[in-house]
């Protein structure tokens, strides 16, 4: 069997080197990988070297595993050699169906067998894309977020012809990495964290085409308002304080009603009472032994060293 | 004329004592002005000075204003008597229309002329609830973000009947008070940030609702993932990064097509060209002289700096 234990990676290979791609070379650079990338551009390579040049000082300043190095870096002229030498693939290219399929299968017919693939794809779900590999069970998607360096989470999943195996492989890898990975156990258009901020994007773009609030005042709102909390705490823990002592529970009872209000254009969920208990079970699980007290200690702790990182207490 | 400078106002009657009154009266004590409360609950005052004591500590070392202090509080058995003594009247009852608009015109009566009349409602508009004052022109809308005391915004709109001076006094002072304030120039139900947190809220629900997400996984996604820029950069000038070196112009022309994409249950806006043009204009002018290196650049200071807050560099 070619592929190593997750901690035993030694050379990724990073294919396509847009903001994505050489977002993930530097970090896994960063990490003391050595990195083998190929990107079909004529200026491929010095746009990735830019790229990582770009990252590193932030990198740098967070701190470098030992023997990380930008000299770690090889750009390959072509994409067989460069995953030939892969203990583990990370696509990155244009998000286009097909271009998506036949590079898959390009870099299938060239990895060591068993050496997992991951593709980067932000909408396509695998089962998409894995159909022309000759071995589509250690294709995944590891759809991270922009910038790969800084932001942690990743989204893995599987496609029909994947094997669990390599979803858990690849986010046992990711987390070696010092990745956060959600897991999910099937597969949804968008994923989790895109069809949330989707969902926001839309709604922002909807706003300016109706003239009901600029560009500015809608990233304004979002910086100085909710978006201060959300590193904090997410949505769903948001809300759970929202309702007071009463938490989650309290605000559904009470304020369940005012969802159909039509304040945006998407239509609300029906509030069963299946949801309502879902919702509300799943806070307390989340909370687990804090009060709503502590969290409200937490967030405030968290809020105002957010609003001290940023220069703004 | 009764209604004070801006700077001069030096009374601040809170009134509602939930968690959102309780905040407002916690961020005014802590900003050095003397605060007269009402609330109609029996354990209004109890409820109240819990609220403050909690959110004390959290003030304290951010700094108070001088001069500040919880001692400053004081809790009014009615409602008249604490209106007669106030420079500036923070509503923050219940969020059920016929109450609010019973309780405006009651606060109404009771304040002097010309001081303005500002309510914490997340949803209504101030022309829905304005109607039975006698001086509905010094009504506004003033929408603070959970918890008041730590989140900078402040959305502030009149309605109908408000006038122009109103708003403006109104956002003169909690911008003195040391808020961040979108004086908006029309009303839109839910005003901005809560129709953007709405969106992303509703779609939260619908995932839960379909078994694509738990609560506990929604969470996560937004606190590892785009939650860590929101704070740095609103989704606008994030995305206006995503499209590398084109910025929001490539954005939109390249990916506009995939705003199709069944990704949420929000339908998308059409991307006709006064949108694509009204959304690349607005990023250019929030951009300003700052390239998108430049731009770059302090979305990784900041994402950094936050990280690092929060113990997770």
């Amino acid at each position: 069997m070619s592929r190593p234990a997750p901690a035993d990676v030694r050379t990724v290979a990073c294919i396509g080197a847009g903001t994505i791609g050489g977002g993930w070379a530097a970090y896994f650079l960063a990490r003391g990988y050595r990195v083998v990338a190929w990107d079909p551009a004529a200026d491929g390579a010095p746009r990735l070297r830019h790229l990582v040049q770009q990252a590193w000082p932030a990198l740098t300043d967070l701190g470098l595993a030992e023997g990380a190095s930008i000299d770690n870096l090889e750009v390959e002229p072509g994409l067989a050699a460069a995953c030939a030498q892969a203990d583990f693939v990370q696509e990155s290219a244009p998000e286009v169906i097909d271009l998506k399929r036949t590079l898959l299968a390009e870099i299938d017919a060239a990895t060591p067998a068993d050496v997992v693939i991951s593709s980067s794809t932000s909408g396509f779900a695998m089962s998409e894309m894995q159909d022309r590999c000759a071995h589509p069970e250690r294709t995944v998607v590891g759809h991270p977020f922009n910038p790969p360096y800084l932001i942690p989470l990743v989204e893995v999943v599987g496609g029909r012809a994947t094997s669990p195996d390599a979803v858990a492989w690849a986010s046992d890898f990711y987390r070696h990495a010092g990745k956060s990975v959600i897991t999910m156990d099937h597969e949804v258009p968008g994923f989790i964290a895109n069809r949330l901020q989707e969902a926001l994007w839309r709604e922002a773009l909807h706003m300016v085409a109706a003239g009901e609030a600029t560009v500015e005042q809608i990233d304004l709102s979002i910086t100085d308002g909710p978006g201060l909390r959300w590193p904090v705490q997410g949505p769903m823990l948001t809300f759970h304080l929202a309702g007071g002592q009463g938490g989650m529970a309290h605000m559904l009872d009470h304020f369940g009603p005012s969802l159909q209000s039509p304040w945006t254009r998407l239509v609300a969920a029906e509030l069963t009472p299946e949801l309502r208990d879902a919702v509300v079970e799943g806070c307390e699980r989340e909370a687990g032994s804090r009060t709503i007290d502590d969290l409200v200690a937490e967030r405030d702790r968290g809020v105002i060293a957010v609003l001290r990182a940023l220069g703004r207490a």
